[in-house]
């Protein structure tokens, strides 16, 4: 079968490192086109995809038939007006996550993937491919020590630019852990409530950090999730996952143990990159053979909606202090 | 110097525990008298302190001038009708947690306590006296780490009695945390909110267990608490502090590593006797050693208040789902 | 740039899983041809492979052009004979391990492959390509720690079957160490040592293991090895690098953690073929980039000589009980 | 019952140590002698010991009664002249290691302690009551995980002073892995032999180091020691057990854990002091406790003596690089 010519959308960090990573680590695919406004980031994304043409917009790339899959790496408010229209061509899309900002921008591209009469959009929360992740779905599915009573996430940054305010605390942040709640217990989130930990004095000003969110699921599952976005120390993301019977932690670093300087030491990762790197890989991967199959394989738009539901209840949980209800639609049939 | 004379109060399991404790394995300090209304259990204590004498109430005791000081380790309700003859006849007590059941009793012991215008009573919070409790302690004050903001605790039990209620998670179990939040912050408790996880259908009926306690601090630190009395695995108790760079944690357990049966494992404590057992001879050793100069050297009579206050608001927390204020009188100059 | 067309050459568990590997994982590589004489065990090989055809033997594969490379994975006594024509045809080979079964041979390889002028084996070690030991080799050559003074090793298998015999112990088994010790210290092995532990009642008939064997280099780093085929545990693969300022050790299992039935635990590898699945991977994929650029990225037909040189040695310290000197030419100037 | 009056010999560094540790952490036996030729060594130690009485030798001692039992804290070449007037006042002895320096002299002292007719000597080899150390006895004992087929010890120091040389390698420190050794498989040593890694350089001048010492035992068993006394890093001991059926280790380091500067790290021991603290009390608690029934609770005479005759083994292997035969007479049935 012939590669998938895949459009990369935005040629930002992540658009260049997916135009980097399908060209040397995907097999049965290949970058067509980069489309970016920016004509010199485009350039330097071409250059790693000898073959792929520059368009500044979705619609010039669709018009010329220039791939037959999309990928999209913009900011999150660029991706409606990317999604619609290549819903509208029928192209598979993976969309890095949000999907949308908002709950109500979602819920229109659920509706237009309705229309479609196809599931064709597939949300890139990359965790759902890291190893540890599924290797702890399948112990809650398999039920070995009961039923899963409770979550505690960390999720830790090294630091993070001036630009980071406290809204990205929940939008930006904490929506990966929103996701790997629904994917490690199967429901939607019924909840949300912030609680503040003494603030960090080396935040950037004004960033009210660290937070402690609490996701309740429709089935009373409770997640406590510390949101530590200048913890200074290394990028970490683990998950204590309390059952019935004992308990199951992943997200502890591996690697080489050194004996040294009075200390035993193991090096933890200090960005996402590395911590996700085979996740990322395996995304696009699983993403590319099911698309060569007419299907997803992983987080579909409706995952991207309820997403959006419960960041807006979020947003809401950490201005009012207050416990809110995440408020969303019922399932559409299409996506059981 | 000759052995500090010690009356058991209460020959219970704690109690017979403390006997053969203070026979075999504390220096300068003897078990003289064993103060218990049943006198089949007496003896059995009296079994392992043969030059010990039984007195079946503590005011016998004292009239006998039996002792030099007083270890309580009656359950909590009982324990005010001993501490204040004691306090009267000047002891020096040792007396298990809780100080009383109640912030309006505590408070009466502490004002008995200052009437008699010298710290008498040491209160038996024994994680104090644990080796990591006291590295992480001596770790947040040492700066070296910056500034603490959080803690996440985890308190398993493998198991509780179909006797043990849901207001025990609170008096009985979240007690501890209660203390050691003071412990490593040096700071009284604000607030008490309580979430509940998925219930353990393995639970005892009418038991609502796990749950997650949320401890804020007058200085801003919020201190997240599982309590989890049926984990079905183990005994364990873990505590992560958060930082302003990085993260410390203390409470995995140690020892031989088994390569065995495909899996690489270490064994996990069941009972908080052996997970404790250096911490209660520490605990002992060093009252001993303070009582005979004249002073105590553990948590006061005032953090016996202070943990019964916010006990208190942590069973109102517990029935009524808010976050409850903790109610405290000013610390009394005599306790700075 | 079009697929690399490799004739896999054996079509056995090594050769089977190869052929799955370079279709799947592998950028820029197809199976082309399947050489293996017994046609039944070719076509289960080929229908991993829609494209390439079958061959009986290299000489017709050759004759048919039917490959841009060779990837030989039959048993080390029947690689000369593949190794000699390939050769001669110019092809690029990555050689399962061993090169060849004795130094002899493989010397005659080495000068086959001078006689070509050009590099054209590389040899299967795949341990070279496993992400821990790349770093151990990395923390040694940057004298983080000193000098490295000396190795612990230990290689360990669930079992073994019936026909696992002593001699294996060294040319199967060990010969992965012989590699390792060379890739680490870039040093030949000067002598070999070999001690027998107590015999495990549970190896088959005949087997005396575990081994301890000791390598020495010519620059004086002494390496043990535990070499245990039947541990009955599981399949560990462990190095402790002993430095002039310190340790470090790499193998240690890593993934999720599990509390539960009194234990804390990690699952350990039981094959090697997950212990070492992506080093497999990285190895086929640098071969294949190296390859279209002429060239090998990886160990050389020199390598491979000195490999079979230490494992002669090994199979008389086995044999006699005394510490062997390995017997090697001078390095020809070609494998500069 | 009284306590225990203890006349320490010998007031360095351990003596010293001993005196503090018997006044305030054993129970039922104080320091009534120091036995010290250096009076102001000996008024050192007696600061710790208010009641104890200064003896500038043994005989003098035992002239004045002074003394229910004895601990000799002298170094080595000096215990024989304290032994044989002990034993001939049949004083309880606990003799730091090495009972003497040579097999010659240990089986004198055998023999004078055998015609006493009782066992009064216990060997100081503290190890044995490590927790760790009694747990992997344990383990080899119920056969749990089958028969024990080898050890791989590691004996690291962080650094040596200038006077330490080439034998006290063997004498000094592989002494304790000699009795490890025994005590683990309950069988003298039948060889030893003693191989070179790469010299450290930054070894005081003279000193090989580091070493791989190979003890062999009468039931087959393998053990190997990395003694490694400059290692840079931190004080650890510690030991592989490998079974039939799996591996068990012991000697990691245990404590808080702390995720700080890029790195997961948990602090070493820097002396023997600490890692050995619990095991010094609980040899000579259970040492007194025996002594007060008449007997010993401990290594005897008897495997002081097959210490010594293994370490003249060692020293002759380290001396001749030959695996060498341990030397010793028969077991007196005094000992069985």
């Amino acid at each position: 079968m012939s590669d998938l010519r895949i459009a990369v959308i935005g040629a930002g960090m992540m658009g260049a490192d997916h135009v980097i990573r399908i060209q040397n680590r995907i097999i049965g695919a290949k970058v067509s086109a980069v489309v970016e406004p920016d004509e010199a980031r485009a350039n330097a994304a071409l250059e790693n995809a000898a073959d792929a043409v520059w368009y500044p917009n979705v619609e010039a790339a669709i018009e010329a038939n220039a791939m037959d899959a999309v990928l999209i790496a913009t900011p999150g408010q660029f991706h409606e007006p990317v999604l619609l229209p290549a819903l509208a061509a029928g192209l598979p899309i993976l969309c890095e996550k949000p999907l949308t900002p908002d709950a109500v921008s979602s819920l229109r591209i659920v509706e237009a993937e309705i229309a479609t009469g196809k599931k064709l959009i597939q949300v890139g929360f990359m965790r759902r491919f890291d190893k540890q992740y599924m290797e702890l779905r399948e112990l809650i599915s398999n039920g070995e020590q009961g039923d899963l009573l409770g979550l505690h996430c960390a999720h830790r940054n090294p630091a993070v630019p001036d630009t980071y305010h406290n809204d990205m605390l929940i939008f930006d942040s904490v929506v990966h852990e929103i996701d790997v709640v629904r994917f490690l217990t199967d429901s939607p989130i019924k909840s949300v409530q912030v609680r503040h930990m003494k603030r960090n004095s080396l935040n950037p000003k004004g960033l009210d950090d660290p937070i402690l969110v609490l996701l309740e699921t429709e089935t009373g599952v409770l997640a406590s999730v510390e949101m530590n976005v200048s913890v200074q120390f290394g990028y970490q993301v683990k998950t204590e996952a309390v059952f019935e019977q004992g308990i199951a932690e992943i997200g502890r670093t591996a690697g080489m143990t050194r004996f040294f300087d009075s200390k035993v030491s193991v090096a933890e990762h200090v960005t996402f990159k590395t911590r996700f790197a085979e996740a990322y890989d395996a995304q696009i991967q699983r993403w590319v053979n099911a698309v060569k199959k007419g299907t997803i394989d992983g987080p579909s738009a409706w995952d991207g909606y309820l997403a959006a539901a419960a960041v807006e209840a979020g947003l809401e949980a950490l201005h009012s202090g207050n416990e809110i209800e995440v408020d969303y639609v019922a399932r559409p049939a299409f996506y059981n």
